[in-house]
């Protein structure tokens, strides 16, 4: 699996000026998985997003318009190649997805209806929780209940 | 897409007695979206479980000992044919993880590391979020952080 | 590429008793597309709404409650294998997508910004349209933009 | 996903010259989804079209010959990979697909008899239609029904 | 790769009346190779052609309304699984369209300009040559040149 | 889809000076459909061929001996990529396969027994039939039958 | 993988006879790897070989009709699901074609000129050569050369 | 389908010096299928063998370490994209594996019981059978028999 | 995923029984993996051997003869559906392939030269390692290593 | 199948200074596969191993920032293009998941209850077992065991 131009450029910058993605996020005013999915080529900025961004991670001013352009962009999404993810981390969401999709598939239709979670007005958090046998990764996706319209 | 002849067995029977899967869940003092992970055949339940279960489904008596053991083996897990699910629902996920899995990896390796989420010490509830402009649906999937071993 | 049970038994039933679709639409007070995906095993009908249904196509008395059953449970959707399609007319729409899919998605985001256009609030008509060279099939698809959140 | 070459270059110059599809569209005398499926390579124009887009975008003229042999040469069309998109636009119209396509086939069908829409005698067109529930897209498809014939 | 049972069942009631494609066909007023498309679920045939038919091939009256309804139905097409045959036969006209398929193209769109053969409005016909180094088949298609709409 | 750099390099030449496959051919003395299958690398020419193509597409000579050398060596066959090609011209050939294959299976055994027709003592042919109602593509097949060895 | 029905019932009636291939082979006066392909539906008998082959199988008289006009029938070949087979011992002759493919293709050509080895005049026999570091399983195939006609 | 750079380079050598796979078998004192297979990146040289094939080649002096180096290296072995392989005369071995792959295993489990035929200790020939007819291409393989291990 | 019918019927037994694989294996005198790798139809017992395993599950002797002839046939191997497996604890299998095969490819070849690791003549152990952290799973692999042949 | 460039680089390198896998092992106190994953881009190195590494290697000075941004970035891992390797040592141990991965399954969860050995708290090695029949290649794979939680 390989990254964009775009990601690589961008991650390769940030690690060199050391913010994380919350900082980043803060100067944005978005949350970290968001700029996270701007630097993914993910996501449209506006040009002040973009510049904010660009300006943060130090980037020369010669090399800013071709990535401005690119991150204001609306993007043709999805990254992953293969299909089904080969990293282990990507994977798990996947396995998720093997496993638990159905059960969350009948307990969200028993709870709303016929329809589906959004995920275009969506949100998604990842929170660190302490735990002493072993701290834990909370993922919060947040999304509109949608119901199938009968015409 | 279609589901497994053990899950249309329970689900009938689950229309029939007319019980939610949270009715379910607190019968056997699991979580409504385990109970609904035991249905589809995806988890393994205690021989108690597994009757308290049938029981509450109104199973005839004559059909309880096959799902009976049905519901205490370790099952060969993954539910999904084709493996790229077509129903809108859990498609929603398989996308978020093609646009936002890239961003959830970055984001999480910042927070602890190189290493996954677990998908085997974990969790996944459901909630309903009311909101004027329609209600939202909350995923919350908590899993143990398992950084990667050095040798 | 085959049928589901519950198509095959409701389209042989919609055979003898010699209704159209606009008919069976027009019974339920909903559109013939809607009716199609119903009997398809991809829509969500009422109890009302699927006995109108049943009645309409004679189905024998006996035979009823298992179809009702499957008309109103919200269903495992997506209906096509292999997953592209071979039939020509659907092969068509797969065409479409392929030599149209960029152009449309350019001028979509052109008009309405970064966002999709809802494939469930939506709605779907087939008209013909008179032409001495040849009447032409007009199919008209109508969604609900949904603009992309930040957060 | 990514576009090709010929795609990036002229939405790029689209972006700097600032002028829109249907503004496009009306110097060539066409729709403006045409001229977008010119622009992503999916469409021959004359050499009187390809002239006047190249100057409407201000390509240099060093640049234009290439460009203009490419916008008036038959291409091999398709342009989606992965074959099912993963961009979540794109995607909606592969999943109207997989929910509606059996019940659109059997409407134009019981309409028209075997045979299918045409995708080649074919026109696409995009339209805004205002609701204060949110604006909603219109895709209308017009294709010739061909019928299949006996021999 | 397996037969449909509607060509399972034709096909062995022909091998018993001993008749030919084109015997049938003749009886049908039909090409041979649209016999053998019906007989393969490929095509639609009026009440009069499928009773014809039926008769040719001395299916039992009590057997007759079933293979009647579907020999009359629009059927959903395409009927090789998996995707590329495996079968050597069939096997060659795919190698033919990897290998002669962009010549093919090519000399298609300069001899009629940009569009296609119609697969619809199209016949196809198989005959013997003889020939002292080994007889020949010949496979002609014949189908309406289609010229892209420009809109 | 995209073609092989050698098929750019001599379609480009084709285009400057204007000559057709058919005049290509005759400078040749082999068919049209031959000599763009000699264009695409899918057949292999003689050292004198060669020159008298790339003499007639006015190759410089400087540029000659490498595509010389491309044209007289046996080449790795098979041209489309994805396999299943999404181009609508070269996918009705595709269709045709899925639709009328088993039929013509059919057919041709019963005329010639178990085997196959060859698609290597194979020529293709084009023509263009003239009708009132649209010009018709005639694609003629002619290919050695092979019937199966018993051993 | 698994095999076909008619294979099923004649390999079970081969242990009960205690037959080798070979032997059935001579009684049919034909290779063992040919009756083999036989048995598994990849090649046609005539009516006095499967005859023959059914005496010899001691199948009781009541299902011969069938398995004979099942032997005697051209039949829609390849066996092998999923297409790249997961049986070491069939697995490995799919290696050798990745890993001995291309120079395998080299030296024919070097030999033969542009064309293929035919798989349908064709023969393939498989010895036993007894080797004191272990026996070694020798396959010889032996096929017509076919060269490439230019037209 | 494409040749790896190795194959490309040595190959274009080996056209100039005007050797056979034969010639260059016998300096390095091995078989014409063996160089080919090195050729082709799909075997290890000693460095004695590696430099007298790029001697024989006329490799001048400058590129040989890097060509050395790359064919004294264990490659990842395997070449064939798309894996199914598009070129007739490498298909024509998947279709004997498809056709005749089962019966071939039958056979020689008979002879030989549980195991497989090793492509590791194994060697793979190809001789011309001169015959009026048309002459033949004899393909051996030569592999240990391996038996499953019991433990 | 679903289990073979010889798999159903023998797990089933053994859960009656309520024998391990261990002790099933000393039954027959072999690994409790080889046991299980028999009962999933991956490998052939003798006669003996499959007697004593029905006899040890309790398998009432008119069940016997059938599934004798099923343990003591050469069974098609590979057992894997999708090829992918989705079932979590078979996808870390998988998962150490995809992120350590080229590894390992690399030290057993630095170690061995070029060659494989059989994986027939080859044992599988599974053993359980207390830790207080949580016990461990150790699976050893042992495979003859098969140097590649010069020929 | 082809290497990354970070793996070319680093095993050209290691072959120029002659070291093996176990001896950089040492050098950085880990096991030679661990090396071995990090030079494949599948683990990452704290910027002192990094250097270590380096430095053993003798990459010049210049070369060496990239490089070690890139060893101590977290990787998205997963190696293996296609998907099922076609190289005969890393098929072999698809091939063992494959046959052996069901039997495998059973017998952890027996010995451990329902859940995976983790492929994260994970070691793998290779130790190499003499034998007068021929050396065995032992690898031995150690991962925690995490069972299943309810919740």
């Amino acid at each position: 699996m390989t990254l964009s131009p775009l990601a690589c450029t961008l991650l390769a910058a940030k690690r060199r000026v050391g913010l994380s993605f919350a900082e980043l996020g803060s100067r944005l005013g978005v949350d970290e998985v968001w700029v996270a999915s701007l630097i993914h080529g993910q996501a449209t900025a506006s040009a002040a997003e973009a510049t904010t961004l660009l300006e943060a991670l130090a980037i020369p001013a010669a090399e800013q318009p071709a990535l401005l352009e690119q991150l204001s962009t609306y993007p043709v999404k999805g990254a992953l190649d293969p299909v089904i993810p080969t990293d282990p981390l990507l994977y798990r969401f996947y396995e998720i997805l093997q496993v638990y999709g159905l059960p969350l598939k009948d307990v969200i239709q028993e709870k709303f209806g016929d329809g589906i979670m959004s995920a275009i007005d969506f949100t998604l958090t990842v929170d660190r929780q302490e735990d002493p046998k072993g701290d834990r990764v909370v993922v919060t996706m947040n999304g509109k209940f949608l119901p199938y319209r009968k015409w």
